[in-house]
C-alpha cells in the first residue's frame, strides 16, 4: 500500500533544502555538497538525496552544471553576497520580546541550517538511537497489534517497572504504581503544576530557571517567584524559607542535580534543608531531574524525592540521555499521583505505547549504564573545550559557568553587554544562543547567554564561537 | 547491546496473565490457552509464549499437567467458583462517583481480559497497523537520527502537509501553516480550550457529550453548560443561541459529524446557521472531527472549518480509523493558532517524529482512502449487528440509536434503569460499558449507556450482550 517507499524521507529532504535557500543559508551561486556526502552525513540513501534534488531542480531552485556538480540558481534579484538573507525585516533588539526569542531557539531545532548553540539537546551522534530503532523494529515485528494500544494513564506498566528500578538504584523508594507516564519531562510539570497550583497561584522559581518551566507556569495563568540561585550549589534555601515567609507560594521548582542553565548540584544538606522547610510548610516541590544522570564523575547525588515521598513530586525523562525525540517522560507523584493521573487523561489520554516499550526495553538490558558512562566523558570534554573557545574568543571581563555534568554553559557578558542584541545578530549569521532574558520571569540576566555544548566540538563550532566572541565585543 | 531479544514482548504478557489471574478472569483450575493458540491470537511468537507461561510457573501461580496443559494453580483459599474474583471490595452503585467510572472505562483499555464494549475504539484488526509499522521500520533505517529530532510545536511539516491536503478535500481551505500537530485529540482539544478560556469560564457542550471533554473542561478549572442535542441532526443551535442570550459563554464544544455518544450528523443548514450566531457573538467553536471520515455513506459533510477560518478551532486524530496507540493529532488553530502552538509548547512541546512520519507517509501513499472505505463498510455492519443484539436480549423499552457512521450505540434503558449499576454489576463479570452520567457535567443520563461496536461481532460479544441484557432487566 506504500506506493512510493522513501518518498516521504527525499521530500523531507527537499523541504529542509528549500528551507534553507529561503532563509539563505544556501545562497545563489553556492554549490550543495555532493551527493554522496549528504547522504553520508543526513544518514540517508544515496538515492533519496538524488530524488531531493531532482525535485529541486525541477521546481527551478537548483541546477546541475556538469562535472560540477548542483548549485543554486541566481534569481531575478540576487542576495548581496556578503550576508544572508532573512525573511523578514530585522527586529530592533528594543522590540524582541522574551517569546519571540523563545519561539526562535524552538524553532532553531527545527531548523537543521542553524548551529544549534541555543538548544539544550544532545547531537544524534551521542546517542544510542541506532539500537533503540532496533528495538523498535523487532517490537513492531513481534507485537503486531501494537499500534492499536491506548495505554492510557498511568501508562505502560514494563516502563514504569523498568524507570522504578532505576530509581531505587539513585536512592529513592519508588515502586511502578507511584508513576505515571508523560510525554517528555515538559508535560511532567504542567501536569505537577496542573495538579498542585490553582490558577493565579505563585511558583516559587531558581534564578535563572530554564525557560520552559517559566512558560508553562505562564501557560497556566500562573505567576513565578525568582529565588536566587548559586551556579555551584543550586536554589539558596535560606531565601527560599525567607520568600515563603513572606508570602504564600504554593509551590517550589527546582533542579537540584546539574540545574540549567547554572549547572549546579545542591549539596545534600541543603537537599535535606530544603525538604523540611517545604514538609513544615506543607509546600510541593517538584523536581526536575532530567540531567540527573549526567554528573559528570558518576556520583549521582539523591534526588529530593529519596528525602520525602509525599511533597516531593519527581518529573524526568530520557531526552537529554537517549532519544529527544521519542518523547518518554515520566512522573512520580507523591500525595497528587491520583490528581496527576487524571490530569493526565484530559492532557493527552496517553502516551505512544511502542516507543515506550522501546526504551523500556533498552532501559532493560543493561546498556543504559554503558552509555552513560561513555556519554558523561564525552560531555565532560566538550564542556571543558566550549569553555576554553569561548574564553580565547568572547571579550575580556566575561565569565563562564564551569557545570560539574550536564552540557550548558552559562555566559556573562562584560558590563553592558546586551544578550538579546548578541541573540539577534548570531541568528542573523545562523546561530543560535540562547538569551539570559530568556532564564527569567522579569527579563533579567540581559547580559548572559546559554551555549549548549551537545554538539561535537568541529571547525564550524570553533568558526561559531569566534564570530559570537566578535559580535559580543561589539554589542 | 540488547541482552535479551523479545524478553521484554514475555514479561508483558505475562504480566497481562498474572493481571488476569489476579482479577479472576483466570481463575483456578482454569486451563490456559494452548501455546500455539495464544501466539497467534496476540500475534507474538511461539517462544514468547513460553518464556510466559514459564515465568508464571516460577512464580507458582500455573502448573503444567501432562498432556494436558497449563493450568492455574489453586492457592490457599480458593475464590467461589460461581464468579470471578475482584481485588476490591465491590461498590455500591450509590457510592461510586463518574470519575471513578471513567477511571475504570480507561483502565479497561489497558486490561485485555475485559470485554471492550466501553471505549470507542477500533479493534486492531480493522486498522492497517502492519503496514505503518512497515514504514516506521523504514525510516528509522533510512533516516538513524530521527529520534534524536524534537519537532517543536507546530510540528512536523510533512504531516501537516498531508493534513492540510486531506482537508481541502472535505472543503476547508487549510494550508500546512494553519495546523500544529498535537497528541491525539485530546492534547487539541486541552490546547483549544487553554487558548481561548480563562479559568471559571463557561464551556457550552452537546448534551450528552463526550465524557474526555468534560473531563477535559474540569481539568482546566472550567465550567460546562450543556445544550441539548438530538439523536439525529446533533446539537440544538436555537437552544444554544438562548443559553448565549442569557450567559456568557466562552467557547462552545461540538462534534458535528457523528457526535459521541449520538452518533447524530448536523445538517448543512444548521452547520452555518451555528457559525453564523456564534460569530456575531464572538465565540470561538471548537470542532472536535476525529469520526468525520467515519459517515457510512462516504458522504462527509463540509466540516464547520469551512465555513469560517477565524472562529473554528478544528481538532482532529487519527485515532479513530489508523492507529489510537500512535497518538497522532492536530488542530487547525483559527485566530487562536499563534497561542495555541505557544500553549503547546509547555504543554509537552513536541510530538514524536517517528510516528508522524510514518503517520504522513501512510497518507501520502493514497492507501487511506481505500482503508477507509472498507471500515466505514465494516463499522456499519458491526453497528447493526451489535443494535440487532441489544434489541433481541435488552429488556422490553430499551431504546437504541441509530447512527450513521462512527462505531458506537447510546441505549437508552427502560424507565428506572440504571447505567451506574449495570456498569458495576458488568464489571463484576468483566464486561465493560459506559455508563450514561459519565456523559454529562450534571451526571444527567442515569438510565444510558453506551456500547461501543470497535470489535468484531463473535460469541463473547454475543455472550457478553446477552449477559449485558439479562443485568439490564434485573436492575
Amino acid at each position: 500500500m506504500v506506493a512510493t517507499p522513501g518518498g516521504f524521507l527525499y521530500e523531507h529532504l527537499a523541504d529542509e533544502l528549500v528551507h534553507a535557500i529561503d532563509r539563505g543559508s544556501l545562497r545563489a551561486g553556492d554549490r550543495l555538497p555532493s551527493v554522496r556526502r549528504l547522504a553520508q552525513e543526513r544518514s540517508v540513501s544515496v538515492s533519496t538525496v538524488l530524488e531531493a534534488y531532482l525535485q529541486l531542480e525541477n521546481a527551478g531552485l537548483i541546477e546541475v552544471r556538469p562535472k560540477s556538480g548542483h548549485f543554486v540558481r541566481r534569481r531575478a534579484a540576487p542576495a548581496p553576497a556578503s550576508e544572508p538573507r532573512v525573511p523578514r525585516p530585522v527586529v530592533k533588539p528594543s522590540r524582541v520580546t522574551v517569546s519571540d526569542a523563545y519561539t526562535r531557539v524552538l524553532a532553531a531545532m527545527r531548523d537543521p541550517s542553524l548551529v544549534p548553540l541555543g538548544c539544550a539537546t544532545v547531537d544524534a551522534a551521542y546517542l544510542p538511537i541506532a539500537q533503540i530503532n532496533r528495538i523498535i523494529t523487532q517490537v513492531t515485528r513481534e507485537m503486531v497489534t501494537v499500534g492499536a494500544r491506548y495505554e492510557a494513564a498511568p501508562g505502560l506498566l514494563t516502563l514504569r517497572r523498568q524507570i522504578a528500578r532505576r530509581a531505587v538504584e539513585s536512592g529513592m523508594t519508588l515502586a511502578e504504581d507511584d508513576l505515571c507516564t508523560t510525554i517528555g519531562a515538559t508535560e511532567g510539570l504542567s501536569l505537577a503544576l496542573l495538579a498542585v497550583a490553582r490558577p493565579g497561584d505563585v511558583i516559587a522559581v531558581e534564578s535563572p530557571a530554564y525557560f520552559g518551566v517559566l512558560q508553562t507556569i505562564e501557560g497556566l495563568n500562573l505567576r513565578a517567584i525568582e529565588i536566587p540561585a548559586n551556579p555551584r550549589t543550586g536554589l539558596d534555601v535560606s531565601a527560599f524559607e525567607e520568600t515563603i515567609r513572606q508570602q504564600r507560594v504554593a509551590a517550589v521548582v527546582v533542579t537540584p542535580t546539574i540545574s540549567n542553565p547554572l549547572g549546579a548540584i545542591m549539596p545534600d544538606e541543603e537537599r535535606e534543608r530544603l525538604v523540611r522547610i517545604a514538609k513544615r510548610a506543607d509546600i510541593p516541590i517538584i523536581e526536575d531531574d532530567v540531567y540527573g544522570e549526567l554528573v559528570f564523575d558518576g556520583t549521582r547525588p539523591r534526588p529530593l524525592r529519596a528525602y520525602d515521598d509525599e511533597i516531593v513530586v519527581h518529573v524526568s525523562s530520557v531526552s537529554k540521555t537517549l532519544a529527544p525525540g521519542y518523547r518518554v517522560g515520566w512522573i512520580a507523584g507523591g500525595r497528587w499521583h491520583d490528581q496527576i493521573v487524571r490530569k493526565k487523561y484530559s492532557h493527552s489520554l496517553a502516551c505512544p505505547a511502542l516507543l515506550g516499550m522501546a526504551v523500556a526495553e533498552f532501559l532493560a538490558s543493561g546498556g543504559y549504564d554503558r552509555h552513560l558512562r561513555r556519554l558523561r566523558g564525552v560531555l565532560a570534554g566538550n564542556v571543558e573545550r566550549y569553555r576554553e573557545g569561548i574564553l580565547e574568543e568572547f571579550p575580556d571581563g566575561t565569565r563562564v559557568s564551569s557545570p560539574r555534568g550536564g552540557f550548558v554553559l552559562w555566559v556573562e557578558l562584560p558590563p553592558g553587554g546586551d544578550a538579546l542584541a548578541l541573540h539577534e545578530a548570531a541568528l542573523r549569521r545562523g546561530i543560535v544562543v540562547a538569551p539570559g532574558p530568556l532564564f527569567s520571569a522579569r527579563q533579567r540576566f540581559g547580559n548572559y547567554i546559554r551555549i549548549s555544548a551537545g554538539t561535537p566540538w568541529d571547525e564550524r563550532i570553533a568558526a561559531s564561537i569566534r564570530t559570537l566572541g566578535r559580535l559580543a565585543a561589539k554589542e
